[in-house]
């Protein structure tokens, strides 16, 4: 978050205005007024946008994603441009190589971005499932079928490709959007935006279905945070300081996506060569993801057998092992844990290791450490399994797999938006149908109470 | 809300720990310190209680919930007599006679208290039911299993019942919860939470399963809203004052409850008799809910038939008709409506009814002054229907039938909590399983990605 990029907005304001060539002469959100009238101003038409979506048939949404994806193709080059400028602002600033690959847009990264768009014209529609439906002795006949949530506004840091991903995927499930991406990305997130809008009104879907709030400031999030009104949900995508704050300044709904401390529990009876590999894959295959492995926890009867083999694997992977003393007795290569280490999320090649006694003082230690996203049980022992299973308190719990699996791709979801932590709604990975609700559609003839 | 029994509060607070026999000494929820920390700890205890309550058995839930109706039963004569003080105090303080009425328990209300609980007891348990079941290419099976959300929060105003039937209806659906009632009801909450305590402890249920705040105190409401790290939701009961109170100060989930402003609209195609009729039990049945009807539309080409006859039969049942112009030219003893009439929740025999020139300018109307919570159409175009039913942003919408059956109870849901007027997680009616979550269960045979 930050304000640095202010100097260029009037320019990028209307550098979207010409984007959006279906635009109004008194379109207010790019009119001029305070940031938080044009907020407020967004949010009514979003709202408005939102009521058009909801009774949307499946192949206008289709045709509208199917015409953004080939807008994005089309802007590719102005994207790129608009991308070179956050690109040059975050040299200036200082971001590492990381943070820069992370704001990085090219060619090829925007094919794959209009891919992922088309793939989500192609998933199944949610809305207007019938969930239930029955009748009652006095004749009415209910039904409780999925409609889109409304209006939800999205939060988020860095990354650009969050403005496609989060935009299509809500308006698949009949949602308007509000986006405010971070300052690093602004003209990449202008540049977007625009391509969206030029393919949605290409398609005549409704208007401000998608909007960008394309000032960067840090009153911002909290004027969209006031905005009880006309949305119906927060999103926020990024650090816990980001949520936190959406978190405090909200006065709607909101859906965290906070850490994931993983845990892999190798039990007394786990077959090794499996645990080993479970483990070697939770933290090495991609450590900077939520559902990576930050904490093992070794049963005391096989560590001896398991971890100075399986360290060393570890080690030779670039691991860097933050164990208990039993674990730095075993592996003289690891680095004695701090209590600071049990419940920290490293999203780097580092572990968290432990020797417990037994089943219920891992289930103890993750109880008391874990962040309620994803933990792994590993072995032979059904009974444990279970109980491992019913008694951890996370969103998704496995049994003799990795914890990267907890991911809307692997689920067969076909897309995510996140991984909730939350235990309201949807909880871990959310697909298209964690993007809707429900009503109740009664039918009757005169009946009265 | 209020502090006036401030001055009692060390008496019933001994009195409390009297009730739960079982209480350890050194329960610091019932020992000295300030509210606030009292209420952190709360926290904590009913965290350790939820995870016991969450692999709880059906049957050992059920035996609990059965032993509170007997110990409610049993302590009769304690609880009214603790309700005769709160009686006391109303008068003095000035309660007027159908607030005083909601405060009141006798015998006669306790044993159908009581009765609540057992059939809680024989509902259908929703914790532990698949609510899908698939496999994965990789061979990995998942399940997503209905679990307890965990800690729930409840604040709630006046009535002394909800005591008994949130604390009862989250224990079922396996949640612990911690209540906070009103200070006009503080001596009837106390004693009703000591019988549930007694009934849970001889049933032996975990520990905490139910807490009630005991010390009254503006505060109160606050320290609650913000155990983030043991509450997962808040549910508020209460006006519309205590609901923003609540929402603004809580950093988890909050599942709102707000005002029924229900429509029926009378469309050009609809009988004339059932509308009457439908109309009439909307309003007039029992005017003080929130699913009774608070706007009358009538479309302009039946309003003439409709309206004098109709508005005639509201006026002989007491009904005061706030009409608009078109409406008070056909029925000269309506009053001349204000603005402030349309979205107005009056909760007693008052009216606002408006001529509409065709079906759109009634969905506008809902639109603009609706609260999303329950309207109706009386029509035999289908047509017409399928889009009131479709276009409606309501959270229950009913063709040909009484606004007044959004209602758990009427649904078949066996109890409920409450009616959401929210657009996450839980729409209209809430249930057990409304009072439910999932998680994932992965279960595989050593799968990496």
């Amino acid at each position: 978050m930050g304000d640095r990029h202010e100097a260029t907005q009037g320019e990028e304001r209307s550098g979207v205005r010409q984007g959006t060539s279906d635009a109004q002469p008194g379109d207010v959100s790019q009119s001029a007024g305070s940031l938080r009238q044009r907020i407020a101003a967004m949010g009514r038409h979003a709202r408005t946008a939102a009521a058009r979506l909801a009774t949307l048939s499946t192949e206008r949404k289709n045709a509208g994603l199917l015409a953004m994806a080939d807008s994005l193709e089309a802007g590719a080059e102005r994207i790129v441009e608009a991308n070179a400028r956050d690109l040059g602002a975050g040299v200036r600033a200082g971001l590492d190589d990381a943070m820069l690959d992370r704001l990085r847009l090219d060619a090829g990264r925007i094919v794959a971005i209009a891919a992922d768009v088309r793939r989500i014209a192609e998933l199944p529609d949610p809305v207007g499932e019938v969930l239930r439906d029955w009748q009652r002795p006095n004749g009415l006949r209910l039904e409780k079928v999925r409609v889109p949530i409304g209006v939800i506004g999205i939060i988020y840091e860095s990354r650009p490709n969050v403005t496609v991903d989060a935009a299509t995927l809500c308006l698949k499930a009949g949602n308007a959007t509000i986006l405010r991406g971070g300052s690093e990305a602004i003209h990449s997130n202008l540049a977007l935006a625009a391509a969206l809008q030029r393919g949605a009104a290409r398609a005549e879907l409704p208007e401000h279905a998608i909007q960008l709030i394309d000032e960067v400031d840090r009153t911002g999030v909290r004027h969209l945070a006031e905005q009880e009104g006309s949305l119906d949900l927060i999103i926020p995508r990024g650090g816990r300081g980001l949520i936190e704050a959406v978190t405090a300044a909200a006065r709607m709904p909101v859906l965290k996506h906070y850490d994931g401390v993983c845990h892999v529990y190798v039990d007394r009876a786990a077959e090794l060569e499996m645990a080993a590999a479970i483990s070697h894959n939770a933290k090495v295959q991609r450590p900077g993801v939520c559902n990576a492995m930050e904490t093992l926890l070794v049963h005391r009867e096989v560590a001896a057998h398991f971890l100075p083999r399986h360290g060393r694997e570890l080690l030779d992977a670039g691991v860097t092992l933050h164990g208990d003393p039993a674990t730095c007795e075993l592996v003289p290569e690891a680095v004695p844990a701090t209590e600071d280490d049990w419940g920290r999320e490293y999203l780097s090649l580092d572990l968290a290791v432990r020797v417990v006694d037994s089943l219920d003082e891992a289930l103890r230690h993750i109880a008391r450490h874990g962040s309620r996203h994803t933990d792994a049980i590993v072995t032979e022992d059904e009974a444990a399994a279970a109980r491992f299973l019913a008694e951890v308190d996370s969103a998704t719990v496995l049994h003799n797999a990795s914890t990267r699996f907890a991911d809307g791709g692997e689920f067969g979801f076909g897309a995510e938006i996140g991984i909730s932590t939350d235990k309201l709604h949807a909880r871990g990975p959310m697909g298209l149908e964690e993007l809707t609700i429900y009503k109740y559609v009664v039918r009757g003839s005169g009946q009265v109470r």
